[in-house]
């Protein structure tokens, strides 16, 4: 694939929009009420790391779709943020990845134990649907629509079935495919379209912004596969390996780096076509995608 | 308390709404696209046994508050099961309660293993939110809030924290209640309000079916406890004596069965009182109260 994106590019251009993220996340994350060892725990689970991928990407597809999303569009990006930090915990549960280290720190339960780790992601979840129920009216059950089926038992969680062994899955391309239009690709997906429909998106453009989010989530989980056989943990803030060590499924192991690199290229382009009918006003979005396609951690 | 309910009176007055809960149950519940092992897993943790009390109570909550509550009230019976049963799913693992026998049938991490179980869970949990969005604008959002709220961090989630003893709860009564209100009694004020809100109820009629439903779940709690100290697992179809086993509060061992008995009639009566300004369409509801807190499995 083309040149490398340092990890200075990627940060200048997200940083903003990871600073707009983590405010939403600390103004909505604790609903009153909640006792504070849990409250403790989800915080440790949401603030202080990680990309604020899929945030970014609800803000920058209300842009691309011509609009400017407003406070729903902060719901959305915080629901699709909490999700993706639930799974999180939940993957690195012992029964499932079993995995010590995230985001360069001990995971959930390794900090807080194994029950309150299965409890506070259940409480991030649940509260990502509660964030956008106060979306309001229309907006709030169409939202919450996108992110269940992105979220659901057809999306992340068949990818993550998938992922686990537990369900059959076809060998070669077709097979990691699906894996990776599961775990990753459909919650990027979804965060794409809750964007665009924040932003009063005709089925056009809903369509246009999922179809470059499909295709930059399965380019991002091909790197991902890729950065697991080649990055270190100081790189990552994660264990690196742990695809061999589960005996999982990787895109550079079976395909190796040079066809894996190739399909990268293959899908930016068919995510930066799909915005075409955008114009413009799409540009940042590609931009975006296009840097989340070389990142090296 | 009064004379306690057969199991023939409280069938008798369920049957039909449990048959009811089932159909709508086995029409939303697997999406398509959700695979095979999933779906299994899924349907094993939701069909085939439960008694579907928060059904029922979304059904009757819509016919006291003076409406039918069509189609929206039946996702909002299947949500609120969806989230009953997902929680039993979680409760059970080996990291939390770590139970066997649940409806008389292999808890689901011993049927399907440990991974699978979380990930049916979560995956019952996001559905719910997808069959509430379905309900539809304006309904679909407030009840999405309605569900957040009982089922999140302040509601049902904090109950299990308390009741897993992961956070700091009073001695006593006050103690007890606290635990109570949050891992039942908020999921059943859940179910009443959105029965009552597919019902186009004002704000008086949503707090009377509230307030009706928090005194009722408390008091189905407090039998709960005591069932799980005089059950046997013939009768409850679960391994009784669990609470003393994990050296977990229970409201029969610290109180005794008289005052025990003596809070059940009172919560029961300021139920029933709650009830009052809805006149005669709530009478179905107040029968479904008294004769939930008189059972004996």
């Amino acid at each position: 694939m083309a040149g490398a994106a340092t990890a200075t590019e990627l940060d200048a251009l997200l940083a903003p929009y990871a600073q707009r993220a983590e405010g939403c996340l600390r103004r909505w994350l604790v609903e009153p009420g909640c006792p504070d060892a849990l409250a403790e725990a989800m915080r440790y689970c949401v603030l202080g790391g990680g990309k604020r991928i899929r945030p970014v990407v609800v803000w920058m597809s209300a842009e691309a779709a011509g609009g400017d999303g407003g406070e729903p569009a902060d719901r959305a990006a915080v629901a699709v943020e909490l999700v993706h930090c639930y799974s999180m915990v939940h993957d690195d549960l012992p029964a499932m990845d079993d995995d010590a280290l995230r985001r360069g720190r001990p995971t959930a339960h390794v900090k807080f134990g194994q029950a309150m780790a299965i409890l506070a992601g259940d409480a991030l979840l649940t509260r990502a649907f509660g964030v956008l129920a106060g979306a309001g009216a229309e907006l709030g059950a169409a939202l919450a629509g996108e992110l269940a089926a992105g979220a659901g038992a057809a999306g992340m969680i068949a990818g993550q079935v998938a992922d686990m062994g537990l369900c059959p899955v076809a060998p070669g391309q077709a097979g990691l495919r699906a894996i990776h239009a599961g775990k990753t690709a459909a919650l990027v997906r979804a965060a794409a379209r809750m964007g665009a429909r924040c932003a009063a998106a005709d089925e056009a453009r809903l369509r246009a912004v999922g179809e470059w989010a499909e295709n930059i989530g399965l380019a991002y989980q091909l790197v991902d596969d890729l950065l697991d056989v080649t990055g270190t943990a100081g790189q990552l803030g994660k264990t690196p390996g742990k695809d061999a060590a589960a005996g999982k499924r990787n895109a550079a192991a079976e395909l190796g780096a040079g066809r894996l690199g190739e399909m990268v290229d293959g899908l930016t382009a068919r995510a930066g076509a799909a915005l075409a009918p955008l114009g413009p006003s799409a540009e940042m979005l590609r931009q975006v995608g296009q840097t989340l396609v070389k990142r090296r951690r």
